[in-house]
């Protein structure tokens, strides 16, 4: 039986402001960093304690990773990153306000970029502001790679070799697995450990800064479906308002 | 030609109040907080971008690694840690005032554990305060390689494997490194790439906070003994200042 944690990243600046996000790379708001400390108290609280931590390679989620840990004392966990986690690349939406997109596109075109699982959004321009292009961090990353814009299938296909490379491996040699990333990286790996249907995971929504516990079959499978919630109260009234979102 | 970054942590909370800390694991105060955005802001001044970092296991190694590296807007560097890196272990001295030893045991046998380069303090026991018995942290190190005091040259026995194993193999990919660690993993490292001797060592000071760049050939030696300080001014005073403590 292996056990894998999944953290959501808390607030950022821009979430803050209602912007469409993706791979820009903001930092954690004020309220996010305290998120993260509050997943980190809970973390210690349950006496759970990971061996290893995964995180993507956009700030808010390794700030998330840190902050988390500082609180738990755990600063000192191997740590591994990776773009495969990040969060959905939201294409020409990019630094766009959610309202403002709302109200421009319709609200039919608007939760078909936001919830439909294979229609991804226009793609970005290369010399948009809010493009990666050039950014150092893909410097590795072959062009073929490189995500202009992504709908969720998307996650999900580059996602999953990750998953299978990277994190099976270590639940494998019985290490408990911390995962920090992004709303739609972790509902692409929810939408695998649960089997969760195309459509219905158009209705998932993971609450930030709650570490979610699954504990894995000898197959990586969940032993409940949907994992728990270590603070399950605050995760209810979290997704309740996640849904709610651009509203 | 590879490019090696030597980043010794800041003042940490033990450093302020005059402690032998070793192997305790102590944060950094607010002075050496500010100290490693410093080592950022001189990094990114530099135009110098590592492109992946090794840390210590102890708390304040890892702070500085990444309040630097958030400050250089770097926070997303794959980072590698080892206990190889660490602090040297002062045995029963840890946690003990520094002007306080040197009064009870006289200056000689003080600077002898200070400076001498193979006489190490009495061993700490295992149910000292601050020992490291049963940390997590080193729970897969076998029982023979935890080390319950140290030399310096037991430092450069330890540190060199990781040397050889973790860090020349990234240098020889052509990657630029950054070793964020402590006053003695680092002034091992520096004994072996300059060819400091045994008794040379004693007098070599790295001061914190400032970052040294060595620029290596093809055999992992400096085109240039001693390498280069970011900020050589400061780091002339600050090696001057660390030349007195505990005076």
């Amino acid at each position: 039986m292996a056990t894998l944690v999944l953290l959501r990243h808390g607030e950022s600046d821009w979430n803050a402001k209602g912007l469409f996000t993706g791979w820009v790379d903001v930092s954690l708001s004020a309220k996010g960093e305290d998120e993260a400390r509050r997943g980190g108290k809970l973390l210690q609280d349950a006496g759970l304690r990971p061996d290893i931590v995964h995180t993507s390679l956009l700030t808010r989620a390794i700030q998330t990773a840190q902050l988390s840990l500082a609180e738990a004392d755990l600063l000192w966990l191997p740590v591994k990153r990776s773009w495969r986690l990040n969060e959905r690349h939201y294409g020409a939406l990019q630094g766009k306000n959610k309202a403002q997109t709302r109200e421009e596109f319709g609200e039919e075109q608007f939760m078909l970029w936001r919830r439909s699982y294979d229609v991804p959004p226009p793609p970005i321009a290369d010399d948009d502001e809010y493009s990666q292009a050039g950014d150092p961090r893909y410097a590795l990353l072959p062009p073929e790679l490189m995500p202009r814009t992504e709908c969720l299938k998307d996650v999900v296909d580059r996602m999953l070799p990750y998953w299978y490379d990277q994190i099976v491996p270590d639940l494998s040699a019985g290490r408990t697995v911390l995962v920090a990333a992004h709303g739609n990286s972790l509902r692409a790996l929810v939408k695998h450990l649960d089997g969760v249907g195309d459509k219905e995971i158009a209705g998932l929504n993971i609450p930030t800064g709650i570490p979610l516990r699954y504990e894995l079959d000898s197959e990586f499978r969940p032993l409940k479906r949907g994992g728990e919630y270590l603070d399950p109260d605050a995760a209810k009234s979290a997704i309740e308002a996640v849904a709610n979102q651009g509203r």
